[in-house]
This record gives C-alpha cells, structure tokens and sequence, in this order.
C-alpha cells in the first residue's frame, strides 16, 4: 500500500451532488479540501484528473464475493434448484485457504472496476477480513448464519458470529466492521432471527439478511407463519433503521409501509434477479417511499460478475422498461443510490465527494470511444462507460489502482493461485 | 491495415457450435482449417491464442452508428420525445464531415469490443462506407428514407437509395453491401414502403425497417391502416426472408405467424428497448416459433455504447426475469442470436468459426480477474465478460486490434476529432 499522507487531483470534473469542474485534497484518510485555487504545493502526490470523471467510490451493498469461485457454476437454473443441487454441495468444502483466495480476487475484480466498499455475506469471514486487510478496501461483514430450525446449530451458528465481532470488528484502521447476518427468513429459525437481531443490538451493529427474493420465498414464509416476510421479521422486531434487506422484490402495499416506517435499507441487486428470474423490485415505488436503496451486485455465480457500473445501467434500464417510463430513474437517482445511499445503508462516512467525507474516490478515464464525447459527465458514467474505464482508485486515502494496475494485489499471481485451486470445489 | 495473407491462431479455446481446444487457419478472407495439427510453420502470422477464448466476430444487426456524436443527448425520455425534441432538430445539422467522423469513432468502439458486422440505418451512409473501407469491418449499410407522406420526398428519398447502391453495393472487397432501409411504417407513406420493397428486390438486397418498436406505433398504425404494423407490411408485400425488422417489441399472435411464414428476420435491441421504456420483445416466443432473431445496439444515444457483449448478457437476462423462467435463453442461444442469426438475417457467410466460412474472429483475453476462474468459456463470454476484454479482432481475414490496438484506425486522433467537431451539432 502505498505510504502517502496527501494526495492532490488536479482539475477533473467531479460528479457528486452536481458536476463541477474542480480540484480534490486528500489528506490522510480524510477529503479535506474541493476547491479550483489547490496547486500541487498542496500535496506529496499529484494526479492529474483532466480527461477524467472523478466521483466517490461504488459501493456494493450485498455480495458474497468469495463466490468468485463459483463462477459459471449452475447458470440458468432457478434459485432453489441453484442453491441446492449446485452451489451448497460445492460450498460444503469450502475451507479457509479457499475463501481467502475467492475473497481477494474478488478484491482485485472489484477495485479495477471502481468498487471502494462491499457488503458481505459469506463463510470463514476473517480470511475475507484478512484479504480486506492487504487490499486496502472497506467491508462490512457478516458471517451468514443458517440453522435449518436445527436447536444446536443455532448456538453455533450465534458463536460465530459473536466470534467474528470479536476478532474483526473495527480493525484494519477502521475499514472492517462486522455486521450480524442471518441468512434468510426460511433458513433461520424464529429464534436464530430473534437472538440475531439482540446480538446487533448489543453491539451496535446492522443486520444483514435476504428478504422477500422470491415468488416461491413469499408463500412459504406464508405457509409456515400466516404472515409475509417482512410483515414476519417486523413481528418478531427484527427490522429497524440497522437492517440491510437484500432483494425485496415482491413487497406488499402493508410490507412497503413496513420498510417506510422501520427505516430499513434495501439492497437492489439487479442482475441477480434477473439470471434467477426471481422477479423485478419495485425500486421507484421504495424511491417515491423514501426508502434508502443501495445496489449490490450479489454473488458471482447468479451474476457473473462484480462491475457495479453494469449494475447502475441495469438498475435504470429495468425500473424504466418494467414501468413503460423513461423517465423514471434518472441518472442522478441511480448514481445516487450506487453511493450515497449505499453509504447511509452501511454506516459509513462516504458515498459522496465532500469536504469532511472519507476519501473512497475512483477516477474514469474518458479518453476511450465509448465515452467520447463527454456531453454530461453523469449520464456517460451511467449508461456509457463499462467498469473496466476505472483509472484510479482511492479508499481511505490511500491509491489502490493507478493507471489500471492493481498496487495491493498481485493480480497475475491471484488469477494463477485461483486457477489451480477453484477446481477443487 | 496489416498485409497478410495467413494468419493461425494456435492452441485456443474455440466457442463456436461447441467449445474445443484447436487452432485456427486464416488464410486470405477465409477460415481455411480448424486442427490440432496445426504447426507455426502453416501462417505468416502466429497468434498464440492460450488463455484466450477464441469465437466469431459480433453482429450488430440494427444501428445507427454515427449517433457517437449524439451520446449522451436526450437521456430518459420517451421515444416519441427523444426524437422529436431533442434527436432530429440535432440531425438536421448533419453533414457528410461529421457522419464520416461519427461513423470512424462507432468503429473504433465496435472493433474493440469485438462487433465485426453492423447493419445500419442513417443518412450520409457514402461517409460510413468510406469508414468501412478504411476500418476494415464488415457492414451492410441503407440509408433511412423519411417521406413523412410527402409526394416529392418520397421521390428524393428513392433517388438516395439508389444512388447509395450504384455508389457502395458490394464494395470493399465486397466487405460493404447496401439495403433499402425505409425508416419505419409511422414515418413512411405506404407508397415508399412498396417502392423500396420494389427497388430491394430488383437488385436482391435486404430491406432494413423499424416495425413494432412502442404500443404509441401499434395504435397509430391501427388508427390510420386498421392493421397492426406487421400485418400492414404484410398487405402491402413488404415482407418476406430478406427482410430485417428492428424491434419487434408488441407482436400479437398473427403478427408471430406472419414473421414465421414470411421468414422476417427480427433484430433485438434490448437496451434500446428498456432505455427508451418500449418494451421487452417476446424473445422467448419468437425462438420458439423458429423465427430467426439477432441482436443489435440501436444508435448510441438510446443505449449509449456499442458494446454488443452487453446486449447478450441483457437479453438472456431480460428474458429471464420477464417469463420467470431462469432456465429460457440458456447461453448457447444467446450466443447463436449475436452471431450465427445475425449472419443469417444479414445474408453473410460468417457467424461461426467453420472451414470456409470468412475470417470474421474475435479473441476474449482470459487472464483478468472477472473472467476467472474459467468453468464454462461460454458461460464467461455471457454472463461475466466485458466487451473490452476483446484482445484481438480479425475480419475479413484482416488484424483490426492486436492486443487491444487498433490497427486500422488512429484512436485518439479520432476521439479529439470529434471532441471538437460534436459540438456543432
């Protein structure tokens, strides 16, 4: 990592709240200055931002990224055949060595293409926390409890994750926190759910979990509690302003005002519903709600990827077609909800280019023909450019891709290491 | 453009009907042998094509290249507004300078994202037609006749067509052909519509058309012909095997029968579609019913790039999520649709890597981190790819980009080019 304590982008067109031509100071971990009068006495690093779009680091709010391994494992089935004839049987060997690989070529996947902070869900999470650590970039992070309504599996499942708080909450100068993540209403029982919520309430924590992602989801947390699945998790107080709920795509009017009322974040995970079919949520209805909205890219093998600028385009593209509206899901209501939204989802003191804010900053390079010419800046980032135009990327002021090269990661030795063991899963 | 006669691509991963470990002769404009005995001393040219999938150029079956210059224009709004308020008042200053301009820049993006063929509609197409030579891709061009029911510009309009064909029909060692591309039944007096029909069948060409793009087109055609568009272009003789109908969003079931009997090609535009909120076309339906469906970009100011990698990965997806079925456009299908169908609709024998066929080739680079692990080539090439990691392109038995270079066109000449000269529109 690179051992800087100030960094200078010298006049570049910044995209946050407005589109501003501008110069940004970094210092330390800290945006301290936007202004046109810096000069490069200002700091020790100078990168030139002309012909680049500057904006705040993506942020994937719901991922479990060391299912890069997975890639390519069980397309075009639906999630429960997905889940249970494909993916669990493999996830049943995974070890430790394995996540920490699948962990930190996710990381090189996601800082090349513009992603300073991800939300996730997975297994052996210190070998993630671990890769987070090397990487340079920010995590929540929550071990995915599933207890099958199984007694002991529930304690041991409550284990880990008091396990995970305690090795890893608020490490790595602060760019780890750990959130407490019960898999799902239909793999956790009504007293993994509960203790869950207790445990993050203990500690301060948000609450990472699956809700509402499918047709089939619906009726049978129906079946089981006479409820649906919000209006469930809300009985047994599991929902409030911490909850990250990821998909929702089949909210009822009751749910919707659920959602509106306990300030949960949503977290939209475009791609995903579409490879599965699990369905269409209703985004502008949340938005006209007032729900808080983030975007996520979910795991690699219902997507295939981690590019978060597809997931932009995709996330407009849907709410407008689905509604017969193009008008709906503007650009900055997209771009909004891929960083400031995101940020208010996790906790965290980004998602926008502001004095005061965290630098998480990534650089667009404009200077290729799918992004010439540059009418609006906003509207190339959205529906023009392809993650692989990030230039640069900074998280927590500190440079982990320049010019397109990884700093943090040896990404060649990464791609070879997961080579030779993926296979073994 | 590079001067060779052979070129072989050696020990690659082939997706073509089937995916295989081979290597590639290219000699002159033809794939002359696929074998595994294949030795450095059989070309001029060695490729090592290890770590590289190896697969046929793209298709774009309907776009409008030169709208480069337009990216970004018009955003988020309706097709009808698009058009009328912020599209053709732009258009009526075009000048063959600036189609020229436009075209080069489309080229620059298609080649390096992999297209080697586009189907285009647009005016100045002479211009186009000089980029193609000089780019070196493969093209079917018609100029878009706009009678708007006037008598005289009908007539005008014919004249362009024709002189279009005298001028570039099979030209460019015959990379180039023309088709009569009446614009669309909404925007063509029904007399127009026969007469290119006329002119498209005297010198056996294609006829390129929007048909059934929004549910506004379909009522008005109603309105003013009391037949849904198909139907309308059925009576009228217009539509038979050479014709290539973009869109094709909202046919009833007697319009699928008559796409089906007449052989109509369709061609796809899912970005288009959702960007502009038209609809989604029945895919799935029109697959069934063995009708022959490529895909296409559109113009980049309803997209806004050309990137044909992302139109297969959203119509596999769009399908997906809109029938509820994970398991329709499984990737083979999606594969086929934007390479052997497109060659299908556009009368080229290209589309698939097979001895004899034309050297229309593509390599994906592998070692990168969102393609890796490699499961499944075609999986990757589907769900997980981006179109910049197209590594090497060759059409017409021609090297267009050679590790991400273009070698037929000067890229940042062409991006400050038009950096200047957009603008005027």
């Amino acid at each position: 990592m690179a051992e800087t304590t100030s960094i200078l982008i010298k006049d570049t067109t910044i995209i946050s709240d407005e589109i501003e031509k501008s110069s940004v100071l970094v210092v330390d971990d800290t945006i301290q200055e936007i202004s046109n009068s810096l000069n490069d006495n200002d700091a020790e690093i100078i990168i030139d931002g002309s012909n680049k779009i500057t904006m705040p680091g993506l942020i994937n709010t719901h991922s479990h990224v060391a299912m890069t391994l997975l890639r390519g494992v069980g397309d075009d089935q639906s999630l429960q055949t997905w889940l249970e004839e494909y993916i669990w049987p493999k996830e049943a060997n995974l070890n430790d060595e394995l996540v920490y690989l699948g962990s930190k070529l996710a990381m090189a996947e996601m800082i090349k293409t513009g992603t300073t902070t991800f939300n996730d869900m997975y297994f052996f999470m210190e070998e993630t926390a671990k890769a987070v650590d090397e990487s340079g970039m920010r995590a929540v992070l929550g071990y995915g409890m599933i207890d099958l309504f199984d007694d002991e599996k529930m304690k041991s499942e409550l284990k880990e994750s008091e396990k995970l708080i305690k090795n890893c909450h608020q490490t790595c100068e602060n760019r780890v926190s750990v959130a407490v993540a019960p898999h799902a209403p239909y793999t956790c029982s009504e007293e993994l759910l509960i203790k869950s919520k207790e445990l993050a309430s203990k500690h301060d924590l948000k609450l990472h979990i699956h809700v509402s992602e499918t047709k089939k989801e619906v009726n049978d947390i129906k079946n089981n509690t006479g409820k649906t699945p919000f209006e469930y998790l809300d009985s047994i107080g599991v929902l409030d302003s911490n909850t990250i709920a990821a998909h929702g795509v089949w909210p009822t009017d009751d749910e919707m005002n659920i959602i509106k009322e306990k300030q949960v974040s949503i977290a939209h995970n475009p791609s995903s519903n579409m490879k599965l079919a699990s369905g269409i949520a209703p985004i502008t209805k949340y938005l006209e709600n007032g729900v808080n909205v983030g975007i996520g890219t979910d795991g690699v093998s219902s997507n295939n990827n981690l590019d978060m600028f597809s997931e932009m385009k995709l996330t407009a593209f849907l709410q407008k077609v689905n509604t017969l509206n193009p008008q709906v899901l503007p650009t900055k209501d997209t771009f909004k909800m891929a960083t400031k939204n995101g940020a208010q989802a996790l906790g965290i003191n980004a998602g926008s280019l502001e004095e005061g804010k965290l630098a998480d900053i990534i650089l667009v390079d404009t200077l290729v023909p799918h992004m010439t010419p540059v009418r609006n800046a906003l509207s190339n980032i959205i529906y023009s450019s392809l993650g692989t135009d990030v230039d640069t990327v900074i998280c927590n002021g500190k440079i982990l891709l320049e010019n397109k090269e990884l700093k943090t990661i040896n990404e060649q030795e990464i791609i070879q290491q997961v080579n030779e063991k993926a296979f073994e899963l």
